[in-house]
């Protein structure tokens, strides 16, 4: 049986991790739901090149919350539209619907709602959904703690127009409890899509974690990733991070040599 | 109180091993056992350059194993020596000493006896016993695991005299599962001391776990690191790939937002 | 004054060229010569998302090439079209016209049409004509000079798909007379565009020159740096390493010290 | 017929320079010149573990300065010793030597003591000698002029406790003209020797020039190398850099195609 999905969000990124969810095996692309009334009464599945139907895009404006969550149930909901959204799904977790939100940044206001949601269903939170940083992360905080005197510095490597320093980039160094200003080093030059190098250097090694984005069609996968993890889990608010990490416990070994 | 150490081999690796330990605050090094008399009577932090006296020099012609080991008693003897050394330390396990084997290759004798001492008390083998490649390694297996369609390729960098293919990119591969003439990729030129690099390629992002050694002396601290590892443990038999693994375990996350 | 350019193929490589030669402030896209009649007297500009007029596609069944090429007079024709185009376009050379050819591989018969072809006009032929892969040829070239006893590795990365070995990869290596199958290292994961890296190693010291490719855009500013510089010269056939090279020359150098 | 070598200085990086001479085929060293009379007497050879003698160590307290660069004249004197030294060798010009001087920093003074010497005879001054940065920094330059457009970015990394910024990458900014403060990015990790990367973006494509420091046996074939070049110059003063940058002319090219 697949896992439906409910998107909200069919923008620059919204639209690419619906393509994902929709070429998923195992997922399917219910409905998408929209601000705007422009796209209504379309298939996602057809807007981007596919020749089936899935995935009818709906405007907030002209359904009936209540009833929609109800009639239209979904498994999981995988939001990539604004910190604003979660006050019109909140309505869906009491039948059940798991929440996976990819919002970049909450206000205090929408964070508690986030929370409160958490009592009622299972909810996963990451502003960078992708499996490879979520990684890194994990295996940056585990040689952390193997190797707890080693200097760690974070390189992150965007395109030339990119203002701000990589939000990212800072997320690895609170992780990590760097000072974020001494070591995240940022090199904005042409255009590079997105580089995040962590570099742990000892008295006689140096180990690099590198990774490389090559296109926002990473975030589809991290979404399907999470939503399909979640569903093994019950109501509370996890993080990227922790379904990865998961990962890392039973790494049972036995013990054998090569003759 | 210290960890005592009794150390097998006093050769290139050996001497660099003895002299991290001799530099390590937890540990001590108590006598270094060798098959030449050539060194005998001496103190290996002298010929180290320190200015104390630390590690007497004993040969092996010239003890009475019985007596020595009861004697001489230390915590953990450290062997970079050779395959057959197993066979004079292992009336040691008798008096509760724990084993740490940076043995490169055991033949099938041998082996047999590493194991049989695994019934009397703790031993760790490894034959790259750094951490920075065993760390390489574990997070290489969590990895392929979180994203197990992920296409993965070896590249290991010596220097040009260097005539085998790295023994490490072999254990690599083994460790995936990878045909290891497929996926192990030699480059030998200069004076490159040691570089290994696991690459995982996803259609939409690529990430790199890069290890660069600088010198032998990550050997002397691996090596500490299994010996204050190993003193926790019961008897059997571990691996590096294991201590280092058991890091990854219990991480635990609590939810947080930057607000 | 611009530089007139008339363009062969628009397809995959070609359309994306044909929308960089139009960016371009200093060259104008006079027209486009396809074999199909299907985007006949439609406007480049407008398939490609401009605002104005700027490339007429004209089909080479419906034109007299006699007349054409006189009525139709450009500085340089660009050809990223297949071998056999250059039997369309030789009578352009006695109008003064230069060419940039791009295709991948000619035949005998074409390469000796297109060497007849250097005797008329000035001819720039390169299979890859991106400048950072032709700076990465010269340079490595000069640092094997410079450095004669240096050990070479090349290590070429593409997506899983790409069944052969990179072409330019092996144009380096046997650019800097190594052989062949010994000195390529291919890496094949995920969705990888390109990645060439020429490592040279001495005995204390290892350097690298690496080439990553982000998109194929990069060809149209290649071809649109060959086509300026071909404007200075005289008839003649000349490769774009040639075009890349003679900024090596004239390196004059200024006794300074900081003080 | 050998080219005969005087060397000031044989601290740490002198005695590693010094070694690198004698190994030379071309070279021999015929003097060592010091401050210190610690070792007067000795031969440089004996003191780096040679079976023959090589390198008779002087010291300056004991020797007549007028006579002994007659009497002891040598092709050429490589000066790795300090600032103040110039005022010592400056009589050997007038006999026809040749001056290399890797010295880190002069001040005006002695600046204007090597200038003056540079009428006299050929003085080649360099502060990093390696081949490896005097090529990197030169196909920078050259890259540079290639594509005027690019961003241009540094990183360096060393061993955690070397305090300033690389001068090295310090020179690199200067000599592409980006502003130090913000075009340097610094990384203090561990005990990485040193590598240096300078970053080219473009739209579509990055280049990377990367060296990377082993051992600074690297200074000593940089020596030698300009010791030999220098053999072939008339009076004046010369950089490294210069020296490197006149292999990257005369790149003449053959029009060839694979059939």
């Amino acid at each position: 049986m697949k896992i439906t999905i409910g998107m909200f969000g069919f923008g620059r990124t919204g639209s690419v991790v619906a393509k994902e969810i929709i070429k998923d095996e195992i997922c399917e692309l219910s409905w998408v739901l929209r601000k705007s009334t422009a796209m209504e009464g379309k298939y996602a599945s057809r807007l981007l090149g596919f020749d089936h139907n899935e995935g009818m895009i709906y405007s907030i404006e002209d359904i009936d919350s209540e009833a929609f969550y109800q009639d239209n149930h979904v498994d999981v909901i995988i939001d990539f539209s604004s910190a604003s959204a979660i006050e019109n799904y909140e309505q869906a977790a009491q039948y059940g619907t798991r929440i996976v939100s990819a919002i970049s940044k909450y206000d205090r206001f929408h964070l508690e709602q986030l929370k409160a949601l958490g009592k009622q269903t299972a909810v996963l939170y990451s502003p960078n959904i992708t499996l490879g940083i979520n990684f890194l992360i994990e295996a940056s905080k585990v040689l952390q703690r193997i190797a707890p005197h080693a200097d760690i510095e974070i390189i992150e490597e965007h395109f030339r127009d990119k203002r701000d320093v990589s939000g990212t980039a800072l997320r690895i160094a609170e992780d990590l409890g760097l000072d974020k200003r001494q070591h995240v080093n940022s090199i904005r030059v042409g255009g590079i899509v997105g580089k995040h190098e962590v570099i742990f250097g000892l008295p006689n090694q140096t180990i690099r974690i590198v990774h490389e984005s090559l296109n926002r069609a990473a975030f589809g996968q991290g979404a399907i990733y999470a939503a399909k993890w979640l569903m093994g889990k019950d109501k509370g608010i996890y993080t990227m991070e922790e379904a990865v990490a998961l990962n890392f416990v039973n790494n049972t070994h036995v013990f054998e040599v090569d003759e």
